[in-house]
Formats: structure tokens, sequence, C-alpha cells
């Protein structure tokens, strides 16, 4: 069946009443008798009817107040498409009265944290929309949140324990499984590998968890595994401990990076002169895309922060302007990237 | 700044006229006085303005149809999410107006499609949405909507003379070469490769030329590489085939199926006891799935026929509902698909 467009005068015309009496019973309101509303009602379901609900709302005139707490991208370009992802929503969502308002904090420094948290707490929003790196300070911020009654969504990484809480980002569990399902496409029967977290936060656990949890399923081949943390705070101390870390492994050439960092083993490699070596990483960074493209890693993982952010706004403006249900979370697509399809990513 | 939302009232206000002079500038009609124009210009400035598009579009009450040319799922399990697509952008803006018609060709059958293109023709929609597969054929098609001046876009295919038509789909050059670049990690350094044809349409030729020109590029490694086209609609004399080809070819093992039909080549080599083979393959079918998740198939691209059809469709609403320009062309992500990212796309 082709569905036309149908007006209220069309749908008035068919039920043999006024455009006021169809206006009524579209839109719940008013008086209307029981058999003008039966006449109407018969109309719409013939006709298949289906409310315009960008229409019904925009009659509304309300504001509502998305607050978001997010790391500096200033202080870590991993944040740089998130931030954008909120402004691209904004730009969206503004002209139909959602107020979005940001507050960077350092993800360096835990009290930048707390200070930028308080301050968006203290600012009532509707919601706060929040990207947490550090887990403590990040479950007060919850408790305060809910002592308040401001509902949390969290994107880019769970808190673990707070599982009733909105989340919208990827499954790092099986995020890591993927980095294992390539991985051992990659290597060899019997080589050993190595994951290598570089500035560890605490989210970065599930994705060794589901790396390892995928090549112990398997029958075929038996790697040895070596998980080792390293801090790049100091460049120097941070190439010292690579170089250490591949005397005390010489046969390890197969390494797994859990974060957007690949691209500072590559380089520490080239340090040493070792090259020949699979790395696999995270993250569409532009060191790392050159090294992609030069070959010193194999894979990237893209976590797309834009598009969580993005659609983390556009679930709760939907939500405010439309009454759209909010996902309970909302898993983005895992995405592998090579030389070769990268550029449709950045 | 933090934009708050403006009502047609609150502009009023502050520019010191009427509302009616408001509602005036905004749409542009009616006489309005320099110095009242100028007023409201300048508190729309003030307030950084954002028109509705949505809102301003609804008063008009117009239709547009969009008729859609395509293989029939039935025939080939590849169209079923094309189809789903159009379902959805049809479920989307039907309400705004949009009318979407439907025509299934036979994919296997020229004169179904040229019957089928001359039935949408003579209904004489705004615009037709084509994805061809008969190169001849598409081209008469196309000549006869310029004749009679009904603009076409087509997806999934491009129709290599017409390059000024509107495109939607993936770059099939570079969906070979993101093909060979997944290749080159899996395969030794000296290994043949096959690239398999199983019932060959025009376009996937270029999806050999990128696979070919990627390792013509890399001077590390050289591989002899075979292109071979079968023909599946007999399956005894479509296995004997491969068969032979195998046997001829004893140390081909790393094969490219440039379309949805892999799962064909694993049931071959199943029959002949062959395994242990790289194979590359399209397209996120059930029988594709099943052995890539056995391992019989290493890497499956992902062509996004579904998204395909959505955006060509929601591109033609929005451009006939709010005025938006049409891309030239809009090349889709090559998604990469292995066993631990499978479910996302689907």
């Amino acid at each position: 069946m082709i569905k036309e467009k149908y007006t209220i005068k069309d749908i008035a015309q068919m039920a043999g009443v006024s455009k006021g009496t169809v206006d009524r019973v579209l839109h719940k309101r008013g008086k209307v008798s029981k058999n003008a509303f039966e006449k109407v009602d018969k109309v719409l379901k013939e006709i298949d009817y289906k409310p315009n609900p960008i229409a019904r709302n925009l009659k509304r005139n309300k504001t509502y107040s998305i607050h978001v707490l997010l790391p500096d991208p200033d202080n870590d370009p991993y944040w740089i498409p998130a931030n954008e992802g909120v402004l691209e929503a904004s730009d969206q969502f503004t002209p139909f009265g959602i107020i979005i308002r940001k507050y960077f904090y350092d993800p360096r420094n835990k009290s930048s944290f707390v200070e930028h948290s308080q301050e968006a707490i203290k600012s009532r929003p509707d919601v706060l929309l929040m990207a947490p790196i550090f887990e403590n300070e990040s479950q007060l911020v919850l408790k305060r949140c809910s002592e308040t009654k401001i509902p949390v969504v969290l994107f880019n990484n769970h808190i673990n324990c707070f599982k009733e809480q909105i989340f919208i980002g990827q499954d790092l569990k099986q995020s890591g499984r993927v980095a294992a399902s390539l991985m051992e496409k990659i290597i060899g029967r019997n080589d050993e590998i190595a994951i290598i977290h570089i500035n560890k936060e605490p989210h970065m656990q599930s994705k060794e968890n589901g790396f390892i949890e995928f090549f112990t399923e398997k029958s075929d081949g038996d790697h040895i595994m070596v998980s080792k943390t390293f801090n790049s705070a100091e460049e120097n101390i941070f190439k010292h401990e690579v170089s250490q870390f591949i005397k005390d492994n010489p046969k390890i050439n197969a390494f797994f990076v859990t974060n957007s960092k690949a691209y500072m083993l590559v380089e520490a490699f080239q340090d040493l002169k070792k090259d020949d070596s699979s790395i696999i990483g995270y993250d569409l960074l532009k060191p790392n895309i050159k090294y992609l493209k030069q070959g010193n890693i194999k894979f990237l993982i893209h976590q797309k922060p834009k598009r969580q952010a993005f659609l983390s706004v556009n679930y709760l403006a939907e939500h405010f302007l439309f009454g759209k249900p909010l996902p309970a979370q909302e898993f983005l697509p895992i995405d592998i990237i090579t030389t070769e399809n990268a550029h449709y990513y950045l």
C-alpha cells in the first residue's frame, strides 16, 4: 500500500467532521463526542495515520540543559573528536531549545576532575553526561548526582560498579577480543605476545581480559602472553623501560597496545632499531595513522569517540524534545582500520 | 556563549516591533520597512538565530515520489538489507509527504530489468533511485530518464561512463585495495593468490584492479596472481570447475572472492577436502558469517547495503523537503569484519 500525505482537512472531509474536531482528536485535547471520535479514529486507521513527532513537539517552548564533563582535548588529543561530536550535536539541537555546557578536566589530574565535576553538579543541569577516567572520584560524582536527583549518562568508559547507569561507547572486553582475532591471523602459531598498557586507566583491564579470553578459547597454537604497564610521563624513562623489557623478553614480537598510545611504542622501537614486529593499537591519532601507513602498526581499532559523544547528546536531546526512550546501553561497532580504509573514519 | 531558545515574541520584544514583522522577516514574505528590518536583523545576529528548517518546511503540503529500482531480494539475498533500508527511510519520511514505490527486477535476467525500468519511468517519479547491474541496459535507462527529465540517483554500483550521475555506495577499486591490505598481512611472502569472480558483474573488475594495484605498489614479497571467473548457476558444474582449477593451480592457497558468494567457494573446497587456505570475501550473508566463525573465511568486507539504500532515500527526501543539496557522490566506509566484530554490523 502506498501511503500518501493526508492533511487535517483531508481527514475532516473523510470523517465528515470539522477540522477542529480532527485536531482535538490528534492532540488529545478538548472535548470530542464519542460519535465524532469514532468517525475520526476509523479514518486514521484506514489511512494508517502516523503523527509527526517533530511537528507535534515544536509547540512546546521549554529549554533543557545537558552538561558535559570530559577530559580536556588540549591535554590528550584522543578527546578532540569527542569534543567535535558534542559541538555538532549542539549545533543541531540548540535551535530546538537544548542548552549544552561543557566542563573540561585535566585527565592527568584527579583534583581537576573533582573540581570541574562539582562545578557541573552545582549548576543543576537536567542531565550530566560524563566521560569518567578516575574510578573512585567518578563514583563520588555518581553518588552526589543520585542524592541531588541529577540523572547521569556515561560515555566512552564504564564505571564497573554502577551497572544500572546508561552507557554509550565500546564494549571494552569485546574490543580486546577483536584485537585478539586480528593478532591471531597475523602471527605465527607459537609466537609470544605482549599486552602493553601505557599510562594505564582502569578500563583497559577489560580489553586485556577480552584479549586473553579469545586466545584461551582457541586450541590451535600456544602463545605465551606477558602483560606490562609503562608510564610515558618522562620520555627517557619510558624508552629505557621499553628497552629493558625487550631485552628481558627477546622472543616477543607481537604487541597489543590497549589505548591510543601505540605510536609511542613504535617510536621507542625505532630508537632501539627494532622492527619486524606486529603491533595492534587503538584510535586514529595522527602519529598512529602515520605508522599504520608505514607498516609499523598492522591494525588500529577505532573507538569512534566523535560518534559516541554525538550520539549521547543526540539521545538525550531527542529524549527531552520528543519523549524518545533512552537506551540502557549502546555498544558502538568496533571498527577495524588498516592502511586502505583509514581515511573513511577520519 | 550559551544559546537559549528564542520565540518570535521574544525577538519582537527585543527589536521593538510586532510579532507579524518578525514573522515576515524570518520567512522573507510580505512588506517590511527598512527600519524594522534592520532592527529585527540586528537582534537575530545578536542572538545567533538559526532557523529551524523542519518547522519552516512543514508548512508546505506537497508530495514527492521516489521510485526505487532494485534487484529482487528473493533472487539474491544480498539485497535483503537494501530493501530494509528503503523501508526504514520510507517509514521515516512518509509522514512528511515522501512517496516511495519499489520495482524489483530479477538480477539474473536482463529483460526483467528492462521491463521494470520502463514501468518505473512510465509512472514519472520525481526521481528514480536505481541499483544497476546490467551495464548496457542501465545506460539505456539513464538515456531515457535524461530525455524525459527524470533525475536518476545510483546506489551500490557505478555505471562507468556516466560519471556525472549522483552515486552512493562503496568505492569499488578502493574496496579491492582494502582486501589486498588484509591479504598481505595473513599470507606468506611468496604465496600465490587467486582472484575469484563468481557470476561476474561488470563492477567487480574495479575490485580486481584495486587488489592488483595494491600488490603492484608493494616491493616486499612477490605474489603470482591468477584471475578466474566461475558461474554458479549449475552447482555440479561449478564444483567441478573449482576442482579443476585447484588441480591446475596447486600452489594457490589465498583466495579473494569479489562478491557475496565466498561461501560457495568454501563449500566447494569442503567437498574437495581442501582446507588451510586464506579466503577473503564480501558481505554479511548468513553462510558467510557461519564460515567466518568457523575460520574458513578470514575476513569479510561489509558493503553496507542497508545504509546505502537508507542514505540514498534520506538524501533525496531531505533534498525535496528541506532543500538540502545532494552530494555528487558519497563513498561509504569500507568496514572490515572478523569473527569478533561481525555482530555489530548485522
